[in-house]
């Protein structure tokens, strides 16, 4: 692969390209996007006076961009809303399993992973606002933006939304079987891989406010991923 | 409750006490070990040429101690070695429902996530480390450390373990009903929750190293908790 970006990856930088298991990295925007896509809980980084802070939060991908939820009172969306716009790390992560190997140093998980870094600002526009909450939305719950009250404008006045430009971003993927030493093989203990997956149950209705469970939510991502 | 730590709680500090929902927030010493006892997989936050970075993996707790496991050729362990340790934040997120209500501004995520902050820094003690290899192999599979080959002394030399002391930590959590607004009832639109849960499938075994499978992976957290 060319290390210069095109229609089809990301431009690989330093820190999108691990010191370690490199083959396990990849800039493929297909690849990417798909995980990105199985997930809506994104763990936001950025700094405050100086520390790392990390905060889980809903989020969509729309193109190249990304949508990262949060309130107009909160401390990044505040920070993020400044000129210049503020650092953030962007990490999804979906866990698939639990490698197993005879020896406790090889021990892994199987997992896909999405690390984005970049400069994320606020967006002030309000139609890029709308298409943006629609899809974080959407992005949990395909459908349901087309079956709710949409905002109102005291709502949105206190919706603030990120938004991170796909740009400096990689994925990282482990499947594959436990990897035992060859001088271990022979040991007594167990080794193989646990499965590993997030579902989601049925949908239980707020009481009193019953209506007949739309299509969008029939057989919902059964056994399907998740969060 | 005090503001004051004492054996039942975590101290409170401007960065634990959240801006928004404060009631969702826990600073009790049983209910945030609770959560991160019932997650292996966090995301480690770090400030890498004054940019965040936010990366998944795996953890442990012991007592009021944190361990988290890397290479020593990863760079934020490398960083950690480093006289006077590294400012982390480690965060664990558990997703346990999709909350849709009738208006998308009201629209909410049930779930538990504990945020720590502090100084992480190099386990280098070979007991203390000995004792952070086999929580965190335990953390995710109870009983496994006294079913494996243990490190030996190139694995050792080649494993590193951060810890970071729970001092600076709270725990937020929702858990309700979707909450919608009085004046959007009767709205046709569905509201409720949809479960989310994370879960163990059937253990495979490795092709060619079978043997029997253990106790500790008979009906594994079957339907419980996972990372």
């Amino acid at each position: 692969m060319p290390d210069a970006p095109d229609d089809q990856q990301y431009a690989r930088t330093a820190r999108t390209t691990p010191t370690r298991y490199r083959e396990r990295a990849d800039w493929e925007k297909a690849a990417i996007h798909a995980v990105l896509d199985s997930a809506w809980v994104c763990h936001l980084g950025f700094v405050a006076d100086g520390a790392p802070v990390v905060l889980p939060t809903i989020f969509a991908r729309v193109g190249d961009r990304l949508y990262v939820h949060g309130s107009t009172g909160s401390r990044p969306l505040r920070a993020a809303g400044a000129p210049g716009g503020m650092p953030v790390c962007i990490t999804v992560t979906q866990v698939d399993g639990l490698v197993l190997t005879k020896s406790a140093f090889n021990h892994s998980v199987n997992f896909r992973s999405v690390v984005a870094h970049g400069t994320a600002e606020q967006v002030t526009d309000p139609a890029e606002l709308a298409v943006a909450l629609d899809a974080l939305v959407d992005h949990a719950v395909p459908g349901r933006s087309g079956d709710v009250r949409r905002a109102n404008p005291k709502e949105l006045a206190a919706t603030a939304v990120l938004r991170l430009v796909l740009d400096e971003v990689s994925a990282k993927t482990r499947d594959d079987l436990a990897d035992d030493d060859e001088e271990d093989l022979g040991l007594p203990y167990w080794s193989g891989v646990v499965p590993v997956r997030t579902v989601y149950g049925a949908p239980v209705p707020h009481p009193g406010t019953e209506r007949e469970l739309p299509e969008y939510l029939r057989d919902f991502r059964a056994g399907g991923a998740a969060c």
